[in-house]
């Protein structure tokens, strides 16, 4: 599991009085920064490889400004040239959000997928959902 | 269908060189102002009724900097007191990315789910998808 | 004058009530896009020019959700290598904050300043303040 | 001082490859976050004191993704009804951008400033800049 904290900020609350919907994309996306480490070592976005797919987002609880928020991410599937990402997003203890989001290893200079190397399949395994299972901290 | 035509912005962009993923549900809430409007004409937040549930989000082709996008939403159903919305991205004509969005009238001073009334139930189906199906626009 | 119309998003607002002043940068950096298209025609970003230098931000008004906003911008200084830009916010034709913005124009690739073309300078000229304190529409 | 780290996230850059500029303030105001707890310890947010008045932002060096920042800021002047702090953003030990931010101490509910009590006076004289001159790490 990668786990990430994050403080709320003020310009991500929104006028209803709560943290606007979209930025838990945004938090999402911040959380896989060791993911994106994993596939573009050396962060240079000439060589970026994680293409996003598809992103399913479900909200469970309101989230608020003032407490710290933290963010967990399981590898749920990891494909030829996809991964699968099961991700949640915690206050104070409490599921606020749920989210899955695909990617592709994509190559930008050939223009086309690549096949996820066996070296950061290895890495990813670590983070396997099963072990959340195993661990019995699913909450559904 | 509501329509709505958006420039992009440099700080859209990321240092992939596209529109960032995480600006696409920004623009697709944007792009709910009327139907925001329709549940709080007079948008006192104070008496907001539209809270998201849940979103479905396909990426199917990059977006970029220096095109407006036009963003086409449809009303796919009415609950009781939920409302889901079908959407999509274009730029250039071309289908760039697809979103569903489900939404529940909820009134915030009570902290409860309230029916949609029929007045806003017929402002909606004005924009029902069925419309988009006979007129031949759907893109599958 | 470049003259921009934009309507506020929700998610653009904060949980004080309004636009979170963080917003305002973001709008007054879209608003400038012709001037990015005439330093950069063809929206290539490895040959981007316009590097910004130095802001100074006055926030006069709150900023609402509801209305649209305009923002105009007019040329203060044209320097060898440098830009000033003067720019205003209005919403329902009041001032609501005004923006300095100093840019340079930089080649990256070369890592170093390089001098504003003479037809450059042509275009921006048309959009002098000069030009708006003639008309007598100056604020203060 | 008031300090805060942060992680750069993909969606802040910008697709010259560096962080956007308009993500700047935002950022400077996240590091706020223990400044506007002191104004509104239960952040409840009707009772919002904090409201900026003007920010002078001079962009020093680029900022990239991929390594933390670190954002320190000092009181500079505590007026009758004002608060004026000096920020500064360091990425790799490197000052990148500094920042002033006027704040004005506002009643909402009465919709008129207020004097800044002397209790939060104490608080804020700790972090006074004058503080930063005597440990000669002033960096100009």
């Amino acid at each position: 599991m990668y786990t990430t904290i994050l403080a709320p900020r003020v310009s991500e609350t929104d006028a209803v009085g709560h943290i606007n919907n979209t930025v838990l994309p945004v938090w999402f996306e911040a959380a896989r920064n060791p993911i994106f480490s994993l596939f573009t070592p050396d962060h240079d976005f000439s060589k970026w490889k994680m293409v996003i797919v598809k992103t399913t987002l479900e909200f469970v609880k309101q989230v608020y400004f003032g407490t710290d928020v933290e963010i967990r991410i399981w590898v749920q599937k990891i494909g030829t040239t996809s991964l699968e990402l099961y991700e949640e997003l915690y206050q104070n203890e409490i599921l606020c959000a749920r989210n899955t989001a695909v990617y592709v290893n994509f190559n930008i200079a050939y223009q086309k997928k690549e096949a996820i190397s066996e070296e950061i399949r290895q890495e990813l395994r670590h983070h396997f959902i099963a072990q959340k299972e195993e661990e019995g901290t699913y909450d559904e």
